[in-house]
């Protein structure tokens, strides 16, 4: 079972530069495009279960280099942080300000 | 001919978990302990000229998912704002914050 997940977009976002193009194509038809697995296959001219097959591994894949590099993971706790940043800025809260700063280089 | 250089001890520091076991001892032994391609040689009983092929391969591995990723360009752009950021905290100057947020919420 697929299903379409916020997170398995963002990984993708992240993550598609390392991907084959027909990794890419399908998971754009599939995610972006919000196509169905039947007509992806008529699409393609490639059975479903191919279709399925592919993109499961290649959901695999992106979740194997997001458990090895974490960019997705870092990205919410760096936009957390501009969030706490921007808000606190409002209140001049000049040494809160500075310790969300360090937060943010330390991510990396 | 390999030179170390800063860039490719970072690239080696947000690309590591991606490379082998054996590419990640070459990389250490030559790019963090400083030892010399006749040094790794020695202390792992490999060639000197395996050693090269493999330390030589392994950058070229880190350029291209650099490439393909740009981590260390995002980080160093991440880095300029922060700075500038810091700076400006100091004057108070809430709209020229204001602005660097929203480019470090852009480099993503």
């Amino acid at each position: 079972m697929l299903e379409k997940t916020t997170k398995m977009n963002m990984l993708y976002d992240f993550y598609q530069t390392l991907l084959t193009d027909k990794q890419r194509e399908y998971m754009e038809l599939y995610y972006y495009e919000d196509y169905s697995l039947g007509e992806i296959a008529t699409e393609t001219n490639v059975s479903r279960q191919a279709i399925y097959d592919n993109i499961k591994r290649t959901e695999q894949i992106l979740m194997n280099y997001e458990e090895k590099l974490q960019l997705y993971e870092k990205f919410l706790q760096r936009e957390a942080l501009l969030v706490e940043l921007a808000q606190q800025l409002t209140e001049a809260n000049v040494a809160q300000l500075q310790s969300y700063i360090q937060q943010i280089k330390n991510i990396d």
